[in-house]
């Protein structure tokens, strides 16, 4: 892994007088050649970070490494699966949405996970038609409607349970908790993750390969993850006693940090890895089970920092705050209709002018987007150059993840392309939408 | 106007022992045909609330009555501007891509009017060629594209300028204050508002025809609209000092709220506006001033109502909850891609079981989606019939406005169908999306 793949950040290293370089390409040329807002992948920081996780679940568990399934929700389009074919590495489709994102490119089932809280029947028969690996059960009507539906279709449909072990992730703490209140899951504490665990065991039509547990979002530390390791690790040895056999793997879900802001380190690999793999191993050791294989599910953290959104500006205004500062306003040709994440959980992102260089003073700058909404933010604060104004491009990094995944047409924006570079070289991966694709949909 | 209309809850006053109407139409009928989720608009409804709010602004103030426009963002599609056209009130729109379904349907441009703080070029040329009645204009920037732009057309653009009162409005209060701190409009208080007056009165392809002032969103009361109309009026009596004539019109915006929990009611068109011109014409005598055109823009309160979601429910699961109370978890076959409202502003909803009625005792429960994210919440805390399950039919009533509006694709899930109803017969106005559609983006 290169240097620049450890910290979003180190792009802007990548800044030479002038113009922002993003996989070879000026970012000038890139707005030129495909139009703003434009979501530039750089592909090889993509392939880097993949077989980063996957050398580090290797590294750090050896034979007993499971399978790295990139969360599909964090971003996906058919480019993307076909990159994850050749890492080698799988997939995790929460809908059958994502499902045929995979099978538009013939993308290895054998390597392909179900999640969802709430998988129609439709979406589970042609999981197991497909072929999948493991779906991942999420209730006890799903078991019910795997067991009926593998019958109908006379085949034995491996699964993990996801459970939920009564631990709350935040950012930088774990706390236990006897109770989890969320929808996802089978709780270990209330006995319903045992209870599934039998009735699953005594289905005919479904083979239980493990347990899932995933302990939060942003996750930069190992540090209490011992309690959620304790629980379910003595759940896989309640079941070696009840049962006089292991489960064979355990998935440890996704949820790993990554940098947004200059200030914030991207969480490594290999670091990560070997600490759980330490506690893991502990705690297996004190129940005297074997370690199970040991999957994970990456989403942010391989596509959140390998992509940059560029924004042209289009308008400025300075306000007159109560303390008597000023307040520029930068108005930028997206916003929430391309990146909902800092309205919707006050996320902060890092701009750069990346057209030119400026050795203006810089002002209080709010980055506002073009929607009709006072909440439509890209940046609530930041030091831009004093003279940055209408025509410059502004470049967003770490915008990979839940950017063009949970875009909308608000507004009715068509939602921006996404473009891969990768040596010089960039080419169209997601087309930017029109007015006529919007209105294909009206009647 | 039927007393239906009146308030979105009355809808539930027509729920027959095992089936809830909506337009002469079973919500069960319309689920079978047409599938879930689904967005059935009672197309009456939508007529009755449009006419309601045209008819009270002249009955408010009679020849002084200018145009409602009509807030596309809330939700617009073809069909919904072939209705204003009907109705004969006018549109609002935010973006050339709103603008877009205006022209898809020759919609008369004489009655539209462009908002937008960060208009391209690109789409105040396409107004002004278009023809529309007015830019509302956001910025100097702005001003000196228009006059540009208009010069090279040859032509005079109407204009009304944006401008900032000092009051924020909040649901229940307005407080003035003496700054903004907003993207949209010119600060009266600063002078911006002032200096654009004289740069829009300067330019010789501007014709500014008057003022714009949005004070704020889910407005139910007057009390304090006074201290904005004091200020926009006394800039109006400033203009009419210094130019010797009198500004002809005056946009008050939108923001009229609406009921979305059955405790709540919907803003009463004859009696807030009926308010609002008490006020108005008291301003305007005690400056000597004739009361100016005025205009609405009522989006939300509108469509907000006329809309009902009806979701599938797919599993429900338990939890313990550290009180040892139980929160009966309820999952829906859509969720935050068709309704970001309680995710992004922990916007509340009411629902009800719409194929059947039932006499079970109600228990404590969240509704979710079915998106792979804890905070895919629909309805945080309702109580609902304990025997409500699997395949039942839900209905979120008041979901017309900001739901399809802002839909995304998150986990590929296709965005619903619009249906609307109306005397027994149901049509698609917006069809369902499909993988398909989806997929036909990518490369």
């Amino acid at each position: 892994m290169s240097e620049f793949s450890k910290n979003v950040f180190s792009h802007y290293a990548n800044v030479t007088p002038g113009h922002l370089m993003i996989g070879g390409v000026s970012a000038a040329q890139l707005a030129t050649e495909f139009g703003t807002p434009l979501f530039v992948l750089d592909e090889a920081d993509f392939f880097d970070r993949a077989t980063a996780w996957k050398q580090a679940l290797e590294q750090a568990f050896g034979d007993r490494a499971g399978t790295v399934y990139y969360a599909g929700k964090s971003f996906l389009c058919k480019e993307v699966t076909r990159w994850l074919a050749v890492v080698g590495i799988g997939l995790d489709v929460c809908t059958g949405g994502e499902l045929a994102v995979a099978q538009a490119t013939n993308f290895p089932m054998k390597r392909v996970q179900v999640h969802g809280n709430n998988k129609s029947e439709s979406e589970i028969r042609t999981a197991i038609q497909a072929g999948v690996a493991t779906l991942v059960v999420d209730s006890f009507q799903e078991i019910e409607r795997i067991e009926r539906i593998a019958a109908e279709l006379n085949t034995i449909q491996r699964v993990f349970l996801r459970v939920t072990a009564g631990v709350e992730a935040h950012t930088h703490e774990f706390i236990s908790t006897a109770h989890e209140d969320v929808k996802f899951g089978f709780s270990i504490a209330s006995g319903a993750a045992w209870r599934a665990i039998h009735e699953v065991t005594a289905a005919s039509h479904i083979e239980l390969a493990g347990l899932h547990s995933h302990i939060g979002s942003q996750i930069f530390m190992s540090e209490g993850f011992e309690a959620a390791a304790a629980k379910l690790i003595a759940l896989l040895a309640q079941y070696r006693d009840e049962f006089a056999s292991e489960l064979p793997e355990l998935d440890l879900g996704g949820g790993y940090g990554i940098a947004y802001l200059p200030d914030e380190t991207t969480l490594e690999p290999v670091g990560i890895l070997t600490e759980l793999a330490a506690i893991v191993r502990a705690q297996c050791a004190a129940h005297g089970l074997s370690v199970p294989k040991i999957s994970i599910e990456p989403g942010r953290a391989i596509v959140g920092p390998t992509t940059t959104t560029l924004y042209t500006v289009g308008t400025t205004k300075d306000v007159v705050l109560e303390d008597g500062g000023i307040r520029r306003y930068l108005s930028v040709d997206g916003g929430m209709s391309d990146n909902i994440r800092p309205a919707l959980y006050e996320a902060e992102y890092h701009a750069i002018i990346a057209n030119r260089t400026s050795s203006a003073p810089t002002i209080n700058t709010r980055v506002v987007g073009k929607h009709c909404e006072s909440g439509d933010i890209v940046i609530r604060s930041i030091a831009l150059a004093d003279d940055a104004g209408p025509g410059d491009l502004l470049a967003i990094p770490a915008t990979g993840a839940y950017g063009r995944s949970m875009a909308s047409n608000y507004n009715h924006v068509p939602r921006p392309a996404v473009v891969a570079v990768i040596d010089g070289a960039a080419r169209v991966i997601v087309r930017r939408e029109t007015h006529e694709d919007i209105l294909a949909l009206d009647q």
